[in-house]
């Protein structure tokens, strides 16, 4: 039998908990397609999500919006979900304990590639009561400084989709060649080659001590070293190298 | 000697170019100030961000929205940066390479304990520009799902700040005033007067277009943008281009 590969984030379901605001939901649904998340699912929403605000705030998100899932109460919305985690800022006694999304976010993807899994954030002034907590397996809760404690809902909403989505990025397979600096290193050879090139370049037109070349080529060498050059970069140095080796060898410094 | 330790979330500073919405800037402040940060500066913004809407938007975080510089273009604006980081979510040709945020939030913390960082944003139509990004030492983009990569700019100033503030929990007084690639980094007047140097050089030559130089010098700052070069290193450039351009002027490339 084939094993069908599933998506985890397709099977994460982000939940508004009666939402206040249309335009935060217009938000939250802008955030979750950006970060590959589908599911929205609103608890006895106050305002119209499909009114202008809403429209506006989701901008090309707007499919998210209007496929939306509305129940009148928590209890309706969660049948079906497996397993469930609970947002908090409000760390009062007998709440905790809190964990932070990074802490917790490998181990939503590996429940969402088996059963679904939902998220629920509450509303904008209170957020969760107790109640609503007491279904989820897990509370999490956004890191924030004590200047400012209140994150705005699509705020929060983003922040745990974004760390879902950096985390289901590290489960496929990478496959991609680039470095962590964003660049594919050239070859060894290829960067010793400039070296000389430089090296030479420099000695003729005297800037390098021929007797002590090494101390000046060290610093160019880390410099370069450190930017960690594409084979397209080393291309264009040595470009530049040439053209400026043709002014160089054909002047005699010292009869202009 | 005491030595004063310091809170890079301080050091750093959010800069807003050419944003065209005030409740943006407002959601942006916000934002900020949830993640610890607080120096927010306004490059030619669009409205007025201490309207109702800015205002709003800003909750509880009025105090940085009032306090925001304004200036009327990046290059005044950047004055006395000595580390800049710009974010874009186009990866378009010879725009790159880019960084994630997470991969490169330990490196500015450390900077930021020593030198004031500045991280550029663009306009919510069109982010940077290929001049916008020019000053730039590092180039970073948030990962986003391809079925919408378009941000919001309050939620991409969200996660970047949400990395820093995660970061900097993470970092002990390190009490080390140099960076995490080993150097302090020269300051922007000097950067930027070596790279007019360069291009001079490369136009004298015949290397640059000098209807479009601004392919190849793009190239070359990302190389060293990437490197990160000291006072001493850009001294020695300055140096080998002073050299060069010596070779450069003497001689008639059409009549050697």
């Amino acid at each position: 039998m084939l094993t069908q590969s599933v998506n985890p984030l397709e099977n994460i379901a982000i939940v508004l908990v009666r939402p206040q605001y249309a335009g935060n939901i217009g938000s939250v649904s802008r955030a979750m397609k950006n970060m590959g998340l589908a599911r929205l699912i609103l608890v006895a929403p106050e305002q119209d999500h499909l009114g202008d605000e809403g429209r506006m705030m989701a901008t090309s998100a707007r499919d998210i919006l209007e496929k939306a899932e509305i129940f009148p109460n928590l209890e309706e919305a969660l049948k079906g979900f497996r397993w469930i985690a609970g947002t908090s800022g409000r760390k009062g006694r007998n709440r905790g304990p809190f964990i932070y999304p990074r802490d917790i976010c490998s181990e939503i993807l590996k429940h969402a590639q088996s059963v679904p899994v939902a998220i629920l954030f509450g509303p904008e002034d209170k957020g969760l009561t107790n109640e609503d907590l007491a279904p989820c397996q897990a509370l999490v809760s956004i890191p924030t400084h004590e200047g400012l404690r209140s994150l705005n809902l699509a705020q929060a909403v983003m922040v745990f989709c974004y760390e879902l989505f950096v985390g289901s990025l590290g489960l496929s397979e990478k496959g991609d060649e680039i470095s962590s600096r964003g660049v594919k290193p050239a070859e060894f050879k290829k960067i010793e080659g400039m070296y000389a090139h430089l090296e030479e370049l420099l000695l003729k037109i005297g800037f390098l001590d021929a007797k002590n070349p090494k101390r000046i080529m060290h610093t160019l060498r880390r410099i370069f070293g450190r930017a960690g050059l594409s084979d397209r970069e080393v291309a264009i140095l040595r470009g530049i190298f040439r053209q400026l080796e043709w002014y160089a060898t054909n002047r005699d410094p010292k009869n202009p």
